[in-house]
């Protein structure tokens, strides 16, 4: 298969991309490394990179910004960084790439513990999480060409519990290597509208 | 209580003005008829509103637009009616008005049978429904002052089953009356984070 994986260089990104390297080419696409450049909070970029991309087989979305913040200093301009990265970023990555990738592809998008078992300053994200959940549910009914989509919703990570360890209090972390399991199984597997809750 | 009733035109907030009325004072703002206008795509119009209704006890949201249309056709454009109206409008409502109603106070938005049971056409408003779920679970946990928050997510109502009918074959319609009534257990209960289904 031919691989475009958005955030490759991620903690999550990088282990995905370990494990499906061994079987398929892997593209790897990020804001400001990897392969190839691309903006997802641009329609116009996520455009131009299906253009200069032709034929892939498996969109993999690794990535996706949102602001930790206090509701009470949440204001409806920070709240656009997730709406605009994590939300539409991901949700376009499939409005637009549902008319270039190949015939029995997938999408599959990434989500996170957080709308299930919130946690203090992360209503951004459990609004992001929430939409990108609804969106992949929805969009698996309708998708032409036998074209699969799924998110993989993933807990705190072990890696990342030194930087985000505080937010997280009393949650039992995973390891990376678990949650690329959930998105090789998406990639591989032929279920779609799933959510993997990797918790 | 003072009761500020946003979409309290339409089919559902009729009901739960209706209601409402008969122990509550309850002020119907809409974008075009009612005792106030506001425009919920403006973070401007929602400032003003409550800087003109002051002392309001509950905030309920029966509005919110998006645009059915086939996954296939949903380009980006068409997707941002849903975030604009359903999504940020709702989400803004409680960023903007947490800092302004009364204590003890409570806000209940609007989601929809869509995010848990989809259909053709529904990925733009599932992807908004889901949105502003995740938020009412996350910011609950979050609001100051005893402030809380719900969601009503409706099924089809048999009041618009002409209208709406083809859309939702199968499913089981039910009366506005009944979505009211979890409206006004939002309002008057003690509950909070909960998505109220009425399906």
């Amino acid at each position: 298969m031919k691989i475009l994986l958005i955030g490759g260089t991620g903690t999550i990104g990088k282990s995905v991309a370990e494990k499906l390297k061994l079987d398929h080419e892997v593209i790897i696409a990020s804001k400001s490394n990897g392969d190839y450049k691309v903006d997802l909070t641009s329609v116009e970029s996520i455009e131009k990179m299906y253009k200069d991309i032709p034929n892939i087989d498996a969109v993999i979305s690794a990535t996706g910004a949102s602001r930790f913040s206090d509701l009470s200093e949440l204001t409806p301009e920070i709240n656009e960084i997730a709406i605009n990265s994590k939300l539409k970023g991901q949700v376009n990555l499939v409005l637009v790439g549902q008319h270039y990738i190949n015939e029995g592809g997938s999408f599959t998008l990434t989500t996170g513990i957080m709308m299930d078992d919130p946690i203090l300053k992360g209503s951004s994200a459990a609004m992001a999480n929430g939409a990108v959940a609804g969106f992949v549910k929805s969009a698996a009914i309708e998708l032409k060409r036998n074209i699969r989509i799924n998110t993989v919703s993933p807990n705190v990570l072990e890696e990342s519990i030194d930087k985000f360890g505080a937010f997280f209090k009393g949650f039992n972390p995973v390891p990376a290597d678990k949650v690329a399991n959930a998105f090789v199984k998406s990639v591989e597997g032929a279920q779609t509208g799933q959510v993997y809750k990797v918790y």
